[in-house]
């Protein structure tokens, strides 16, 4: 039956990345279509740069790092020497590959192309046959109001000083205006189920979902989260601290409650087991298995496992 | 006496960048001033680039490379390889370690420096204490107009069709609004004499001089200039293509000519004396040398002879 079952997937970085490469396993490009975060997109040394998206078809296409999920493989990191020489501004790591992403990608926007149009071509280059689109054409920068009063780009927050600051709320700026990919829409309109990666719930998966389009997109539709979240603590990055510092406890149930509301279905880590019954009271269909995804072989059998799941449940 | 000489030496790209290497070797940073055309500079995959200041500091700190004289030693191609494969604009030499100028510069003039500043910056962190302006803090862009009524940026016209199509004229847009750095133009007024060293005369060394301000300030100046031809060729460059195309013979005695309104004293190579007697005669004191400068220590020499002239005739 998964031959038939249409998927939108949405994204983050780099756990988001990795369940959409065990979907693009699994799924001829007509059922999957993923929709990539972009609220923190920055702009930087000159350059548009969308840390997700690249996260996101560097895994697709096979380019991606994988001791660091982020970046790319057989990286050098000669021009951010020479930046660091001239005291530039090297706390983002950009590597000489990776950097071609950015530059032609900085050109084609200012020549007045669209992300969505730049990435559709970037993924034909790279060999990603799955659709890939960014969750607005416009630009939607998020942004960290921390405790001690500062209002900081994400990236700032998320890199340079590396989650430090106390979180006290998360502003989607442009998110208004923002306005989905009308390919994406039409993904969304046909998809028996949406899926929700294992990506930070706050600054990730919220922010598409704030989307005016795509909000109204998804009301009546089907949805399955998967925790980003496993025994209390995430993988990597910082939405096990955001929890507790938006004053949640950071466990899987606490993912579900987030998305309670539009929630069907939610797939936690065998670890965390216990918490299937507080989950299921909320009116969710609930299953443990193991979602950690080290390499290539297990996101393709977690994707497979999910969607076995749906076939039994949607 | 070259001890007290005060010199404001102009220059292009490469040519020029090696007379401005000799100079800089025989003289104090008290002593030399370096003011480069930025015509030539273009925004290029969303960088600010200037080609004959990276050319001049480059050659100046001996990062240059030897054998093109534009670009850096040691250079990687990483970034530009990725580009091609992204179907980005790669008929522009973008090296790994050249890119980290162009990057930190177009990052600095966003957040709102002046060119004159950034360009002092990265000369300090270089080594290079010889002071060293952009021509202008406004943009100012060379046109190349065509034969085949094309108006080409200057960049298309010289690197990416190779300066293959029949120019009929010469367009600097901006010029009129170009303000030289005020410390450029305190240089010149307290210079005992202004240089020209052996760039192109059309898209070099008139840029510099159609600065209103510099204009102003280099009148009443003594003048010596270096022949960028040597037995009717350029060694670089289409300067000669540029001489026919205009109409005039491709020689030292028309490179004297062109500037002959202002022009004191003018130095050509030893291959082409026989055009002494003609230059002389319209009141331009002159002098044949080797003028060939293939390494380090023969730009050092023909910078010696050349100030001793300066010496004897000043």
């Amino acid at each position: 039956m998964s031959d038939n079952l249409k998927i939108v997937a949405l994204a983050g970085g780099v756990g988001g990345a990795k369940l959409a490469d065990g979907l693009a396993q699994c799924l001829s490009s007509d059922q999957l279509t993923i929709i990539v975060n972009t609220g923190d997109d920055f702009n930087h040394l000159g350059l548009s740069i969308s840390p997700d998206l690249d996260t996101v078809c560097y895994t697709l296409a096979g380019l991606a790092n994988p001791q660091t999920g982020w970046g790319r493989k057989d990286e050098s990191w000669r021009t951010l020497q020479e930046v660091k020489r001239l005291d530039g501004a090297d706390w983002f790591n950009l590597g000489d590959l990776d950097l071609a992403t950015h530059l032609v990608r900085t050109q084609r926007i200012q020549e007045g192309q669209t992300l969505s149009e730049i990435t559709s071509d970037f993924c034909r280059r790279w060999g990603v046959d799955v659709p890939v689109y960014p969750m607005s054409d416009t630009p939607v920068r998020t942004f960290i109001h921390t405790k001690d009063g500062r209002r900081m780009p994400f990236q700032e927050y998320f890199v340079k000083e590396q989650c430090i600051p106390e979180l006290t709320s998360i502003e989607l700026m442009g998110i208004e205006k923002a306005r989905a990919p009308e390919k994406a829409l039409i993904a969304l309109q046909q998809a028996d189920c949406v899926i929700f990666c294992p990506s930070n719930p706050f600054v990730s998966i919220d922010p598409i979902l704030a989307v005016p389009d795509i909000k109204h997109c998804i009301q009546n539709k089907k949805i399955l989260a998967v925790s980003p979240l496993i025994g209390g603590k995430a993988l990597k990055g910082p939405a096990a601290k955001m929890f507790r510092e938006l004053g949640f406890d950071p466990n899987a149930a606490q993912v579900a409650k987030h998305y309670q509301s539009i929630l069907s279905f939610f797939i936690l880590d065998e670890k965390d087991k216990e918490q299937i019954p507080f989950i299921e009271g909320w009116g969710i269909i609930c299953e443990a298995m193991n979602i950690f995804m080290p390499d290539r072989i297990t996101r393709k059998r977690l994707a497979r496992k999910v969607l076995s799941f749906l076939e039994k449940n949607i």
